[in-house]
This record gives C-alpha cells, structure tokens and sequence, in this order.
C-alpha cells in the first residue's frame, strides 16, 4: 500500500478549490456555488458536493429520445419533467449524477449504505486511524423511547436523566478512544508510537473498541433517480432525526440543482399520498355525502389513523 | 405524452454544441475536444460522448479517502492507481462516470443491454417511427460460420454465396420497412397519412415486422469500473466483430479521458493471462526445465491449446 | 463449445419433470402443482414456474429477524405482511424467489430486460438456430394507433385493412426465416447443410434478417420484490398488450404462491391512487363541500382526467 | 408495529426444524443435512443455511438454453461447469441462490455490506434490544499492527501487552453495555422497567453506546455466481481474519451444495494466477532459458515479490 496514513489527516483536506476550467458540459451555476463547501451537519458532521453530471435539460434530452422531440420553451421542459415523474418514467432522471463527501456517525452510515444503488469509497479504519470525533445528541434531540411505536421517539428527555445519558454518552466515547489509541500505542499529539517496547496491536483489531456515534466519512455517488428515492424514505417523518438532518440537506441541493425535478418530486413524492383500495373506497363514499367513522369503514384502526392523518384532518 | 414524434426527427439531433462555461468541476481537455463529436461506426452508426465526470485524480481522491493520503506528485498517482488496478480494489474507479449517445443495430443493443448496472434510455419505436436504417456487413465482415466453434466465423464467404446473402439481407430489410409505412399509413417524405380513410396499425404493432438489423439509439450511463468490464468483454476476440468496433472506439475514448487507468488496465486485464491451478503446475514444471506436453500436462486438449495460445507461443 | 445446437430442439424440451423429493425447505403445495407445467401465452409463447424459494412465512421471518417476534397465530402473519406493504418495508419480501421459463417475443423480451435487477439465460442465436416461430397478433388485438397517445392502441383495425396487416406480418416473417436458413445453408427438415459446396453465413450474422416478432426463450429469476415492481409496470392497463397478458400469467402464479402478500399487493399497490399535493387539495376541498372543477381546481386538464378516471367517476 | 422486541429474544430462535415436504424441486441431500443446523465461528458468531435454490445441474440447465444441449451425461455436466467457470460465462451461476442466517460482529457486519448484490434483513436496534454479546479475540488471533503494510497483521502479541488489550476490550464493553441498559432504563433480568419514573432514552439513540465488536445478526440471500465473488476476495489470505472465518465457512457450504462448480471455482479462480503483461513477459523469457531479476526484468520490486510468492517459488 502508499504511504502511511496518520492521525488527524482526515480533517486536512483542503475544502478550497479556486481553479476554473472551461467546459462544454452541461453546468448549473448554483452548484457551481455551492462545489466544495461543507455543509455543517449535527455536531462534526458535514456533507459537501464534490462533483455533478447534468440538469433539468439532461432529463429533458434523454426523455425525448426515448418519446420524440417537441419545441424547447422552457414551460415545456417543466411539463414534461412533471409528466415523467408522475408517471413513474424513472429511467431519464438516472441521467443526473451527483458524488458527495458526508461524514456521519457511524450508526448512520450503518442505515445509509442499505441503499445499494450507489457508489461508495470509505475511510478505513484497517488503513487509518480515526479521529477524535464522537456524536453526542443536542439536548432538544434527546429523545425518550415512544411507547406507541417501537421504532420511534416520545418526548424529550429532562433533568437528571438527560444529563446522566449526555454524561454516559460522553464519558464513554472518550474512555473507549482513549484505549483505542492505547492499544495503538499511538501518541494522539505526535503520532509517534508512546512505548517503542510495544508492538501496538492492529488497526483492524483496534477499531473495534470505538462505538457507534464515531464519526466516519465517504465519498458517494448516485444518480438523481435513486437519490430522490434516498430522500423520499430519510427525509420523511419516520426516518431517524439524525440523518433527516442529511437527507433535508440533500433536498436542498436537489432545487439548486434540478429546480423543475424539485418542484415535480416535492408534488408528486413527498407531498402526495397514497389511498390504498380500502382507503379509496372511503374517500368515494365520503364524496357521495355518507358519514363513514372507523367502525363503518372497513380500515383497522391503524389504517384509519394514518388516512385522517394524511387527508382528513385537512378537511 | 408531449408532442408527437415524426419521421427522421432522430436525425436531425444538432450536434454542434458550441457554448463554453465555466466550472469548477475536474476538467479532461481531451475529453472536452471528444464531447458531442459522432464517432462514425458500422454504415450508419455512431457513438459521441455526452458527458463525463471525474479523471484520474477523483479516482486517486477517493482511494485516499479510504487508504489515507499521501503525497500528491505525478507518479504516484500513476503508481496507486496501478495497485488498485493490481489489486482488484474497484470502488475508486466507480467514481467516474461517462455519459454515451450511441447509435447501433438492434441485434447489437440486445447484447449490450446485457451489462445491467448502467443507466439508458432508449428511442422507442413504442411512441416513434424508426428511420430507413439498417445494417448489412461489408464484404470484408461478411463471415462463415466456424467450423470448429458454434459461436464463431470462419472464414470470409466468396462470389456468389456472399453476393446472395448481402442481396437477401437489402431486400429484406428494404421490403419489411416499405410494409412497416404501409401498415402504419404513413408517406414517409412528408411524413402525413398516406390513405385518409386508413388508421393505421398502432406503433408498437408495427415495429415487430422490423428486422433485427434496424438501427436504434439510446443514451447510455456507466461508471468506469463496469465500463472496463464491459470492453474486457466486448474488445475481447471472441466478442462478435460488430460490438467489437463500439468496445475498440469505448477504449479509445479511455485512452483520452484517464490515460493512468487506461494504461494499467492494459497491463493488468487486456494484455495479461490467468492460469489455472493445473496450468500453473505446468509452468512451474517447465520453468524446473523439465519437458512437458500436453499428454503429460494433466490438462485437456482445450486447455493445453488455451495454454500454448496464450504464453507459450511466444517462447 | 460443447455439442452442436440443431434445429428445432429447444421445442424438445423434456416438461414432465417426475420426480419426488423429501426436503425440509419452505414448501408450497399449490406452487408444486405448477412446478413445469407451461402456461399457454400468445400464439406460441408460454410461461413456466422452474424453481421457487420461500412462502409467506420466509417474509415474515425475515421481518422479524428486523423487527422482533412477536406470536405466530395465522392473522398476525397476514397482518405483519399487510403492514410492510403499506410502509414500503421491500427488504423482507426479497427473502423469496421465482424462476420462470418463458418463450416471447423479441421485441416483448426488449421490453422485459429492462428490469435489471434479475438473473437472465436467453436462448442464443450466435450458437443456435432459432425456429420457424414468430408472432401474429389475434384479430382482436390488432389495434389501430391511437389519435390522443402516442404509445397507445385505438381501436381494432376492421376489413381489408386488417387483413392486409396479418397478411404482411405473416408473409414476411414466412420470407425472413426461408431466407435465414437460405443463408445459413441448413435444411429444416433434416438440419443438414443443403448444399455442400456453400460455407453458410455464421449463425450470429444470419440472426438479423429475423424480425422482432419471432420468439426467443430464456430462464428468468428474480425476488418477490423486484417482481412485484415488474407487475404493477406490467400489468398495468397502459402496458402494451403482449407484455400484459405474460404480467397477468405472473400475477396469478404470486397468488398460489404467497397468498397473503398477494392479497396485500393488490390493495396497496395495483387498486390503490396516488394523489399528487394539487389532488390531495382537490379532494380535501371536496370533502369539505365545495364545488370544484377543472378551472378552479388548480389541475392541469390531464391531470384533472387522471384524478376524474382514478376517483371521482366512482363518486 | 408489531408487538414489542424484548431483551434476549434472539437466542430464542427455534432452530430445530423437523418437518419434511415433498417437492419437485431441484433438491442436494447433503444441503439437507445442513439446513437450519447453526456453524459456530469465533466466540458468539454463527451461521446456518435458512433455504436454498438449485443445484450444479439448475447451472447446465440455464447453461443449455443459451447453448444447445448436449447429452446429459454426468461427466460432461462437468466439463460444461469448467468450460463456464474457464470462460467467465457467469450468468448460468446466478440461476442458484442461498439464503443464510448469520451472526457476526458488527466491524465484521460492516465490511460484509459493502457486496451490494445481496438481499438483507439485519436485526434492527431501533426496534430491538441487543444482547450482552461482544467479540473478543482469542489470544492466538490478537495480532500487532504490521510494520510493512498499513491494512495488515503482525505477529501475536504477546505478555503483558496481549494481556492489557484483552482487558481493554472486555472492560470496555461491559461498561458500555452496562450504560446501554441504563439509559434505555432496562432490567435485563426481566426486561421490565428499573425506575418508574424514568423514560428510558429512545433505542435508536442508546445504541450508539455500544462498540463495533458487538454482534448483530441478518438473513442474507445472495446468488451463487456473487456468492463466489464474496468468497473469492473474503477467503482471500489479505482479508481480515474475522470475516474469512465466515468465507471459510461459505465455501464448504458450496463444497456440498455445488461440487462440480466448487471444484471449478477452486482450479480457476481461488487456486488459480494472474500474470499482467510485464510478467507474462518475464515468465517468456525464463522459458527461454534467460536468467531473468527483478533489475532486469521491467518489475517494480512490489510486483517481483508478488510474481516469485506466486510462482517462481514453486519452481
């Protein structure tokens, strides 16, 4: 392997990248803003756009050679994109790319790589050694367990409990580096080893000692279809706090990038819903001017609960 | 769906794309001097690149990510993208991206599509109207069938037979398009309906009387890690001539856009040989000074032959 | 190459699979009623269960695995199942697998390839002679293009008209193979070169005079999942018919199989709407008794027909 | 969600399994003998096999409608599989699938992942409580950092060191696990509550406490032609020892459930070398007769060390 890697040098990257080239690709001067520049995100984290390829008109292009051209006013590109993702014609947007450099807790990243359809190069810790850098929650983000739902979050916690689960949290990220450069034998000022009559053990071993809230970083790309994808199931409600904190970031990227893909996934996707058989059967007997309660409708109570969440309760 | 699509309209694409941005992303100029140009293959096919991301150096970037940086001069950039390429470590090379207008025979795209982890979009004879193009082999191309291979081609036919079978081939294909107009009811130099009193068999019907020698045309996406497995594939020999020529211009494009990767690739996939466990037994046999044939070689006649093809032919 | 491919034997292909084994694996009595057996498709095409892994129960063990056990009575099966379904939780239903062998169309096969995520043999016609087998749609089904889409059928094509679309497709296909095995120098009813002093072109170039009605064949598998995902794309209405009826054949095979997950799928996927963040206030404003039209619905016209067709022609 | 997960319910798997089915399917006694039955590796790991699809003949089947049949003798099954394995015809090998249950280390879990053409159910700590189950080396596999290479292994430490770092591992997650239980105010006694009055902090949120050598577990379904890719660079010596354990594991498996392939898959890829083209041309010239060096042989001494382990040793 290339020469060896060192602590800290992780955070050495130099984020300024002050060339200008000249290209005949297809540029976005939004993003063209924000290249490089790190987004901060919970306590250490970040995610920086590192490249892209296309935009809303590299959509428009690949589509037309799938179903012909038309005239290219602007309103028409609009049109088609929105024609295109409320019809589930999924294979133009797959024409976008975008690369990210994020550095996330661990926890996270475990979530975040389910999404197979991307690409993925990680700082190893076989290689390297990692950092200081441990998430701990803010207070506001501190949450109970929910007692209705496994998966999800009650209230904040307070008082003395939040302070002893901060208290925990801290005091064992530090212990567990503390030994982790131990078993190194790794000076964390220097680099240098602490005790020259010790071996150190490796790194692929050492690692193990961390836990879930260390920091971790990658560079990663996907195209725009399986990114809105990414961003329809982290971005949503249900989706872990801590890496909606990315996912929200993303989609904000997403409407400098491709503002008609925007405008198109935020009506079509995220902001839509979905009436199952049962649920349409309701919403017709409804529109008819009959009074339906659960009890009359056919849904179980859970199913009732999420159509009055998503449509009735607007009414 | 948008406006519709007419006869020839594939044809009229502008290719001239004169505008210059500024960007701040990695640039290739060799790549910007490829950009939108056909490269002219077959007799009415062709190739251009669309749009690219990343070079050399984003594939060096994201090795670091993950195996820690070192210094940054010229050879050894060379030097790790050698290892990588050495060491099967592939991830690093998904970090570039190319984007292909590409114009080929139908029979062709069938074997290309095969290689699923790429993106395309492709002209559907569902919504539009193919053009009179097809593919008939010229002479030199115009192969037996292999006696000795159920896949392959022998040698060039001669006289008669080839003057018949490229005969047949025109006819053909010249018969099954002027019945492919007919029973869509379309005049094709004015592209309006010929018989007003006539409907028109549906599109996606009449396409079926088409032969498989038809051009159609796609917008093609691929990283470079599964773009090289794709040349390794399709510029193998063995590969049928007519994707062969696509691979070989594929390559070509490598060579401009990261000439390191090219170069490596060459050395350690296109030019080098894999031998089998017996086959290494062999060589080590030999390189002992010891005489060995294939009777005592412990290897089929297949393998001996494979064996002497690849390394020992050149003793 | 192995043994030479002739002429006509994929049709003999043993079916009668006899045997009986004892294993402790997932089984379903009503899927080893179908095991082998070709379902009739189109004029010659067909569809067969080779292989299948896994039940309802595969799926609810794997989400439980995820999520926690809980009882195992019969309801809560379904219900767990029913609950994934509605909250896109695809991962468990990617615990079970099917493996079809299936004889279509190549331009059908065109469109079927395009889901990726499947394993895939297809017959090959660079090593072996395909038959004297191609498609000719039924009377009823030779639909004329339709005036309002551009990919879609109108109405049935009546009198001379039709029949002069039949009599093109059938006499061309006839002409296409008489002169494939022409140039392939093969006689079909002794697979024998015709004439000894002719080389015959390769199989691989001979291929292309064949047009994108004759029937191809291959082996296909693929998870519950992704093949849900091919269903709702297929058998929906705007499917081209050729494809439709191979989805159909499917979606009954699904319901012998995993009934639960059946039943789920066609509530929340193939009879269940979605209404865009415009339709939700549409029906929201409805519901609260205003009189909404298209011209003070904030709907596009088409959009408007969507949500007319979808949900308010059944008010 | 479905009822609640509660504290150990993982090692309540019931994995006796004593049913027995009739099937037509393609079924291996000797895979029948290892359904369900969990392997053990390392202190608290396992793996068993969950379900299975195929066989070494499913592979010449799918093999045979590419290809044409053959006879069907057992021998040329055989020689069929090593024509595919020899000529990378992969396709046929994604026609088997295995699904496993694995319990494994979280940094092991991690690794693992990144094989993403793999279908995966993991145990999901948002909604599950883990067990007081951590990975700690056995003594024999406690290796020091190596000094020439950054991703490997040294010699065993041994004394006071070794001593230290095992007590630095085990300490540290008891005491993490212990502060996991207190915050989620868990008694793991009885899994009720320890304090009324507390909330307990959110799952999702105490299990960032826990370290990297915790073990998690998944069901993990995978296609042979992927699965051998997995072992291949898994089974590898360079890989961790943790995971190769596992490989280890997996390609017995594949010795009973696909013997012809498994003996393939070890003559030409685990068993079997690559030359680039520089060593291709050193192995030439010694051949030859020439006294060939690192100096004179246009090697970097990194790839000489590698051509002599992998060759000129034997010689």
């Amino acid at each position: 392997m290339p020469s060896s890697a060192t602590l800290k040098e992780s955070n050495q990257e130099d984020f300024a990248e002050l060339h200008q080239y000249q290209t005949k690709r297809a540029t976005v001067p939004a993003m063209e803003e924000l290249l490089y520049e790190p987004i901060k995100l919970l306590d250490h984290g970040f995610l920086r756009v590192v490249d892209y390829m296309g935009d809303d008109s590299a959509i428009v292009q690949a589509a037309r050679v799938s179903y012909g051209k038309g005239t290219k006013q602007l309103n028409q590109d609009r049109g088609l994109i929105r024609y295109l993702m409320r019809h589930w014609h999924t294979t133009p947007f797959e024409m976008c790319e975008l690369k990210l450099h994020v550095k996330l807790p661990i926890f996270i990243a475990r979530q975040w790589i389910r999404h197979r359809t991307a690409n993925v190069n990680e700082y190893s810790a076989r290689y390297s050694i990692l950092d200081r850098e441990f998430y701990v929650p803010a207070k506001e983000h501190l949450a109970a367990q929910s007692q209705i739902n496994n998966q999800g979050r009650g209230d904040v916690l307070q008082g003395a409990e939040a302070a002893r689960v901060l208290d925990i949290l801290k005091s064992d990220s530090e212990t567990s580096y503390n030994h982790y450069l131990e078993m190194l034998n790794i000076n964390e000022a220097n680099d240098q080893l602490v005790d020259p009559n010790k071996q150190g053990v490796a790194r692929e071993l050492a690692r193990m000692n961390l836990s879930l809230n260390f920091y971790t970083q990658w560079y990663w790309k996907i195209d725009l279809h399986n990114l809105l994808h990414f961003v329809m199931l982290r971005a949503d409600p249900h989706a872990q706090y801590e890496i909606r904190v990315y996912a929200d970031a993303i989609l904000e990227i997403i409407k400098n990038w491709v503002p008609f893909t925007y405008e198109a996934f935020m009506d079509y996707r995220m902001n839509s819903i979905s009436l199952s058989a049962q649920m349409k059967e309701v919403v017709t007997r409804m529109l008819r001017g009959e009074q339906v309660s659960q009890e009359n409708s056919g849904l179980t109570a859970r199913e009732w609960a999420e159509l009055s969440e998503r449509l009735l309760s607007k009414v």
